[in-house]
C-alpha cells in the first residue's frame, strides 16, 4: 500500500502585491484563518502530515497556528530570504531527515480549490504510486501562467511559461498542487539546480523538467473553482469561493434578529450579531460574531467579520469587511477593508467606470487590469475616512491613511498619509 | 341624425422646448404611449376615424402606433416643414377628399384634458350640428393663451393672443379642442389666409377669425384638469394626470412584494415587479413591468416605468422615470429622466431654492419660471451621472452626457458632453 | 414651625454664550419651557412662592410664562443691567418688603438637578432654621468651579473660586442652590458689598463671605445629576436629563405608527405623531406633537419638537431638535437645532474628529474644549442648509444663515451670512 504524502505548504512567499493588505496565511474567510481553513480540509481528505514554509515576518503567527491543529502533524520551517520556490521547499529537507523515500505534496497556501483536486491527485497516486502527479487547470480561456506539454496519454513532457495565446501547448495551466512520489529525488533534482549558474529563480520548474527527462509526471485535470490571492482584489475571489460553501441559514442562539430584518438565502450570522430593525442579510453572506447590523442597512454577498459596526443604513455588497471596521450611512461597494477602518457617512466606495469598461489598479507603480467590471476600494487597517469621501474605482488606501471629509481619492494614498480636500469657498450676505 | 367628426390629430409640432427629452407622442404614462393613450380615449368615446398628422422625424414611430389601435380608422399625414397649424390642418385634406361636408374634430396630441372636455363639446355639436364649437378654459387665473371674445349667449366673435391681464375679454382661454361643422369649409378659409401676404403664422386663427363674420362658433367651457406638453416640467404634470387616473392597488400576479415592504393608496403594480424588504410604493403610483424597488427604497406620487433599478434606500418623489434607468442610494426629487439614465449612489436632484423661490430654467438660451416651487433636475437619454452627483434646481442635461463624481451642476450640460470637478488636495504626515 | 423659603430663581444672566441660541429659559425639553419645568418641580416639592430675576429682554416671556403657574405665587423682577448676581438677587428685595425675616432659597434657571438637592436642603433648613445651606457638588474629577472649604461637622468657612486642582478644599463644587436664613440679613450683606470699592463682580459670595464670620452655613452634599445650560452643546446634557425622566412607552392616541416601524426603549410620542413604516425610535426619546418620522428613519437618544419633518432615512442621534425644522436623507449627530431649520438631503454633522480627540468650538472668540468627544453642530433659528452639505465637529450657524450646496463647514457661519462653494469644473468631449 502506497504512503500518504507529506504536505509541503508554501506560505513564504512576500505579499507585496498585496499591498495594502498583510499576510495572507492570516486572512479569514469565516471563522478560521486561511491556513488553519487549508490544513483542517487537508486533514479530512485524509493527510496526517503537513510542512509548513514561513518566511520570518510571518513565522511566529505561522507557529501559533500551527500550534492549534490536533489530530495532523504539522511542522514549519522558515526561509530566511526570497530566494525562489525550490529553496523554499528544500526548507522542508531537514524536517524530512532519513525520510528520503516519502512522496510530499506540494501547494501554495494561497491557492483555493475544491476538495475534488486533492482526491483526484491522491487518488492518481494511490493507483500508481510509482509516478509524480501535477494538476493541470482545464481551461480555454486564455490565462498568463504555465502551461503543460502532455502527451495523448497524458504524460507531462514540459512546461511553457505565459505562452502567447496561440502557442499554447495544452488547455491545462499549471496549478501549485504536485504530488512527487519520491522527497529525496525532488530535493536533489532542486539542489542540482541551485549549484547552476542560471539567472533566473525558476529551479523548481527547471528540476522538474530535468526529472521528466527520465521519471513519468502525469497530469491529473481539473475543472473546479480555482482563485489565488496574487492581488489584493483577488481577495473577493477567495471571499466568493468561501461564500459559496454557506448552505442553508445558520444563525447562532445568541444573535438577535429583529422582527422587521430580513435574512435571504444562505446565510452566517454569528454568535451575539444584532441585526436591527429594517435590515437585510442578503446571502451568500457572513457576518462574524459581535457584529451589528444597524437600522434599515444591507448586507449582499458579503463577508463582514467580527465586532464590526455596520451602521444605520449602510449597503455592504459583494465585500470583503474584516474586523472591527465601523461604517455609518455608508456604500461599500465591491471592497475590500483589512481590521479597523472607519468609513464615515455619506462616504461610497464607486464602482463602475463611466465609461463602464474594466477598472484597473496600480501595484508596485505598474498599472494592472483587475479584469473586474466592478471594483471598489482597498483599504488598509486602521485607515480613516471622513464624511462624504468618494473613491474612484481601483483605489487602494494604506493603513492608518486619513482621508479628511469630502475628498474625492483618484489615487493610491500612502500609509500614515493625511490627504483632504481645499475647497474655496464664497461669503455675501443672505438673501432671506 | 348628425356625423360623428372625424378626429385631427396635431402630432407635428417641433419638441425642441422640451430638450433633452425627444418625441411627444411616444412618452409613456402608463403602459401606453400617450398617442395611443389619447385615441383608446376618443375610441371609447365613440369616435371611429382619426387622421394624425406627423412630421418627417416622427412620422415611421406614428405610423407604428397607428398601426397598433383596432376598431378605429387612423391615417397618417405628414407635415413636411413646419408652416404653422393652418398647413398642418390642410394636410389632412386629401385624406378626406370627397367628404368636405363631414364634420372635424381638431386637437393636439400633446394637450391631456379630461373626457368631459370631449363629451361637452360632442354633445353640444351633435345637439346643433349646424353651428362649430371651441373649447374655452374657465379661468379667473391669467394664463399666457388665447382668449375668446364671447357674447352674452356663447357666441364667439374672436380671439385676442396673449392680452394684458387686465384687457382679458373673458376668463376663456383656447385649447385647441375645435369642432369645426365643415371641413372643406375650414379648409378653404385657411387655404385663403395662406395665399395672403401676412407675416405672422396664425394662419388657422386667422381663418376662424374670418370664418366667425359669417357661420356661429359656439362656447363649451370647461373647467376640468388641463395640461399641455409644452416644456419639459409639464411631463410632471401630464403624470399626474395619468397617476390621478389609477385607483385601488392594482398589482401583477407575476410581482413580488416581501413581507415587510409597503403599498399605501393608489398603486399600478406592473408585471414582475420586484418590491424588496423594507421598501415603500406610496401612491399614486405606477410602476412598471420588470422593475425592481430595492431594499428600503421609497417611491412617491411618481412614475417609473419598465426595467428600472430603483437601488437601495433610494427616493424617488413626485418624479417621472423611463425605462431602463438605475438608481442607487439617492434622491430623485421633482425630475423627469428620459431612458437610460444612470444616477449613481449619493446623487440628489436639488428641488428648492434657498429662498424657496419659483424654479426658472432656461430654455432655447431664454430663462423661464417654471411656476413650480419644487423642481429638480430633467436629464436627458443614456446620460451617466456619477457618485456624489447633485444638480441645482430646474437643470437640464443632454442625452448622453456623463458627470463626474461630486460635480455640483449649476447649469444645463450639453448632450455628448463630459464635465467633472476638479478638486484641489492637501497631502500632509497624518497625525494618528 | 419653620418657614418654606421664598425661591428666587434667576433668570436674567446674559445668553451671548449660548450663541447661536437664544433665551434658555424658554427652551423647551419636553412638553414645557424649561422655567415652567423647574417651577413644576418646585412647587410639587411644597415651594409656594417664587420670584424669578428676569433681563429686559426676556421679561416679556417670563412674565408670559410666569402667568400660566397656578397654585404657586410667581413674581417677576427685572435686572436692567448686568451688574452681576448679587445685583440681581437685590432685585428681588421689593417683593419682599415687609417680610426681612423671610427664608430665601437661591437657584438658577438653568442648573438641572434630581429632586434629591433640594429635597435634602429643605430638610436640612426644616431640621435648624437658625442657619444657612448650600449645596456642595461631591465629585473626585475636577471641575474648573468654586469650592467649598468645610470643616469636619460641615460648616462652611468660605470658598475658593477655579483653584488648581492640586489645591482643591474640599471635593465640594459649590452649585448655586442656597437657602439663606433671613432674606433681610443677606440683601443687607450684598448691598454693603456694593458699596465697597472692589472691581471684581463677585459682589455675592464676597457678602456670603463676610456672613460666615458671624452665622452658620452649613453644607448639603449631593451627588446626583448637575447639568448646566452655559455653552450651547450643554443643550445635549440638560436633554440627556429629560430624557431619562422619560419611563417606559407613551403614545398619543392620535400618533399613528405604521406596522413595519419600531418603538425601542422608553419614548414619548406626542399627539398626531406619524411614524412611517421602516422608522425607528430609540429610547430614551422623545418626539413632540406633529412632527413627522418619515419612511425609513431612526431617531435615536433624542429630543425632536413639534412641528417637525424627519424625512426618509433621516438619523437623527443623541440630538436635540426644535420646532418645526426639516430634515430629509441626512445625518443629524450629535448636535442642536434650533426652531425652523432646514437640513436638505444629503447632509451630515460630522461629530467625530480624524484624531478621535475632545472636539473643540470657539465661543465670543475664544477656543474652548467642549469635553465631548462626540459633537456635531449647533445650528441657529431658521439657518438653511442647502443639499449635501457636512459641518465639521463644534461648528455653530447662525440664524437664518444660509449654507450652500456641498459646502463643508470648517469654522463658525454668523447670522444671515450666506457662504457657498466655489467648484472648479472642466468640461471635454464625452468618450460614451
Amino acid at each position: 500500500m502506497s504512503q500518504t504524502p507529506v504536505l509541503i505548504i508554501l506560505a513564504g512567499g512576500a505579499s507585496s502585491r498585496m499591498w495594502p493588505l498583510r499576510e495572507k496565511s492570516l486572512m479569514r474567510f469565516g471563522t478560521q484563518p486561511l491556513l488553519i481553513s487549508q490544513l483542517q480540509r487537508y486533514r479530512a481528505l485524509g493527510f496526517t502530515e503537513a510542512i509548513i514554509i514561513a518566511n520570518p515576518e510571518n513565522e511566529a503567527d505561522i507557529r501559533t497556528l500551527a500550534g492549534q491543529m490536533s489530530a495532523m502533524a504539522v511542522q514549519v520551517a522558515v526561509q530566511p530570504e526570497p530566494r525562489g520556490m525550490g529553496d523554499a521547499i528544500l526548507r522542508a529537507e531537514p524536517l524530512l531527515a532519513g525520510r528520503t523515500q516519502t512522496p510530499v505534496y506540494i501547494n501554495q497556501v494561497h491557492d483555493v480549490v475544491d476538495d475534488s483536486l486533492h482526491l483526484n491527485l491522491l487518488t492518481a497516486y494511490q493507483t500508481n504510486p510509482g509516478a509524480s502527479y501535477l494538476a493541470g487547470y482545464a481551461t480555454e480561456t486564455y490565462f498568463p501562467g504555465g502551461y503543460l506539454i502532455v502527451t495523448g496519454d497524458g504524460r507531462i513532457t514540459g512546461m511553457i511559461e505565459k505562452p502567447a495565446p496561440e502557442n499554447r501547448p495544452s488547455n491545462l495551466v499549471s496549478i501549485v498542487a504536485h504530488i512527487h512520489s519520491s522527497a529525496g529525488v525532488l530535493f536533489d533534482a532542486i539542489r542540482a539546480e541551485y549549484a547552476r549558474d542560471v539567472p533566473t529563480d525558476d529551479h523548481y520548474e527547471r528540476a522538474m523538467d530535468a526529472l521528466m527527462k527520465t521519471l513519468v509526471f502525469q497530469v491529473v485535470p481539473y475543472t473546479g473553482h480555482w482563485s489565488a490571492l496574487k492581488f489584493p482584489w483577488h481577495v473577493l475571489d477567495v471571499m466568493n469561493y468561501y461564500l459559496s460553501q454557506i448552505s442553508g441559514q445558520m444563525v447562532a442562539e445568541s444573535a438577535f434578529v429583529a422582527r422587521t430584518a430580513t435574512l435571504v438565502g444562505d446565510v452566517f450570522i454569528g454568535e451575539r450579531v444584532k441585526i436591527f430593525p429594517g435590515a437585510a442579510v442578503v446571502g451568500p453572506a457572513y457576518i462574524g460574531a459581535d457584529t451589528i447590523i444597524g437600522n434599515n442597512s444591507l448586507v449582499r454577498n458579503s463577508m463582514v467579520l467580527n465586532h464590526c459596526e455596520v451602521g444605520f443604513t449602510t449597503e455592504v455588497a459583494r465585500s470583503y469587511v474584516a474586523d472591527h471596521c465601523a461604517m455609518h450611512a455608508c456604500r461599500v461597494l465591491d471592497s475590500v477593508f483589512a481590521p479597523g477602518v472607519n468609513f464615515s457617512a455619506g462616504c461610497t466606495t464607486a464602482n463602475l467606470r463611466i465609461d463602464k469598461g474594466p477598472v484597473s489598479s496600480v501595484v508596485k507603480g505598474q498599472k494592472f487590469n483587475t479584469g473586474r467590471d466592478k471594483l471598489g476600494a482597498i483599504i488598509g487597517r486602521d485607515a480613516f475616512l471622513g464624511v462624504d469621501v468618494m473613491t474612484m474605482p481601483g483605489v487602494k488606501i494604506g493603513e492608518k491613511a486619513q482621508v479628511g471629509p469630502g475628498t474625492h481619492v483618484h489615487k493610491d494614498v500612502p500609509e500614515g498619509i493625511r490627504v483632504y480636500v481645499k475647497q474655496v469657498l464664497g461669503m455675501v450676505e443672505g438673501d432671506a
